[in-house]
């Protein structure tokens, strides 16, 4: 991290040294698995196969990137862990029903993700709407009953319902479907990126920042806004680069599909050297956006080198 | 009505007449369909054609009957009219995405709705699954921004989000698709409309009751609640009947295809005399359920008649 300059009073900044990435990281996916587990419908409540499938479509596998920010955000204003996790949860339900939608046939047609059968494949293509559907409907009963007041959760839900609609991520996915085949100039591209998968890592960041007790002050959401605009992008550009560098084993889905599809790539655009130079940019400037936060940010740091030098 | 016997005093009873259904009515219809319109992106919004189809979707057409009994269930605790638009809005959006993916080649493969092409027969199948996507999500952002007290957001949250839920419609369309076929005995037959239409209509009435500005009392809550599960039911079974009495035009859509698809309805599970003679007796049940709340009720009263009776 570059030099902190201190925004906030000395007494704001937590005394402990930041948890190391290889502890945080893991202990975090294992408690957004088991809040997950606990937000879904259980396989007993009627339809058992609809649950068994949202739960296949959600749990044991992913990234988890959403939450891993949401929690990290919610470090920099002291929030209540439990409150994150199921803020965290919710934007994870968001983020696995829309791949079982993006999968199905008649969109990108995939079959493989987290390297297993898509939901699909395997439970049939009416039962993998209606888990999308049911997915999507879950992340909202999830904003609603958490244990929060009534402010932070209208905060969570304004948060998560405007990245999940038609000028969000549905938007995004509407436009990469109608771009198959067509060369879109790099600012149309990254308008559909940003709306397609930015929408919902800034949401991550920002709910997670919610769920403290107090409103954001304009200094850290101006941070956070540079923080996010940037990590976004910066996880796009890697995701192309992972398409046409990276084999199905480790990419847990199908590879160069994008080039197969005819859809734009950062890398078709750019070519591969650029791309990577221009994550390695992006990268470093997710990273000055939250030094000045101190160590409180160490977390939004080590996650913004993550998500640039990730090999899957 | 049956004579009103009064739970609340009498100054909270509406001095003036309730206003005639036939004016009542097309005048919430036109308000909702105005509150649609502006509660949904417009077409120069990007992407134009997702937006488009989602308008196709949701505007000019339709019985707004969820609108309708949001508004009714209003006046019973003299909300703020404005309030009920967005409630009943963001109520109509999932109505509405519902039926878009219900008519998918994957599920009941519908061609026509309100008498016009379906969302996947005009727009293509991926545009309509995000549409579904889309106008979910944006019921949610409605709520979230409506220019009521936290408090009252998270309680239409709530009801909301419950009713669209695994465990509310979408739950209920698994069922359905799943007993195509299956000779489901009368109370698995209810479950599933309770379900799959119920919990909408359910949600309809307590939300429009959530936006008084108090918290409902028991009496309410009870009268309420034995108000809606009887036109829920009542709503179904005359669903039933007129999928066999009625012909295309009138009806809208396609009719005869619950009985093409083999799946149980309550005119084959009890015949249509019987059918009939139940839908009259859940009406009244409706009726007696919030005769006791006197004038106010005047039109939920009129609503469960107009359910009963309707020719479409």
């Amino acid at each position: 991290m570059s030099e902190a300059i201190p925004l906030w009073s000395a007494s704001s900044v937590a005394a402990s040294p930041p948890e190391p990435l290889d502890s945080w990281m893991p202990r975090i996916m294992e408690r957004t698995e088991r809040a997950l587990e606990r937000c879904l419908p259980g396989v007993e409540a009627v339809p058992a196969t609809l649950h068994e499938a949202m739960r296949y479509a959600t749990l044991g596998g992913g990234k988890r990137l959403r939450a891993l920010l949401c929690h990290a955000a919610g470090e920099l204003v002291d929030a209540d862990p439990a409150v994150l996790d199921g803020a965290a949860s919710a934007i994870e339900m968001i983020h696995a029903y829309s791949l079982v939608h993006d999968d199905l046939p008649a969109m990108d047609n995939d079959l493989l993700r987290r390297g297993q059968p898509t939901v699909h494949v395997r439970y049939g293509e009416a039962v993998a709407i209606l888990v999308g559907d049911g997915l999507q409907a879950q992340a909202f009963v999830v904003i609603g009953s958490l244990a929060a007041p009534a402010a932070q959760r209208v905060s969570l839900l304004q948060e998560l319902a405007h990245a999940s609609s038609s000028l969000g991520l549905v938007g995004g996915q509407a436009i990469d479907l109608a771009s198959v085949g067509v060369a879109l100039p790099r600012e149309e591209l990254e308008r559909m990126h940003r709306m397609k998968t930015g929408a919902l890592l800034r949401a991550a960041v920002f709910m997670g920042a919610h769920c403290g007790s107090t409103p954001l002050d304009t200094g850290l959401r101006l941070a956070l806004d540079e923080y996010q605009r940037s990590v976004g992008l910066a996880f796009q550009v890697v995701d192309d680069v992972l398409d046409v560098t990276t084999d199905a084993a480790t990419l847990g889905k199908t590879p160069g599909k994008d080039a197969q599809d005819h859809k734009p790539t950062y890398v078709s655009l750019l070519g591969l050297d650029a791309s990577r130079a221009l994550a390695e940019q992006l990268c470093e400037r997710a990273r000055a956006a939250v030094a000045p936060l101190g160590a409180r940010a160490a977390h939004l740091d080590a996650l913004a080198d993550m998500v640039v030098h990730r090999v899957r």
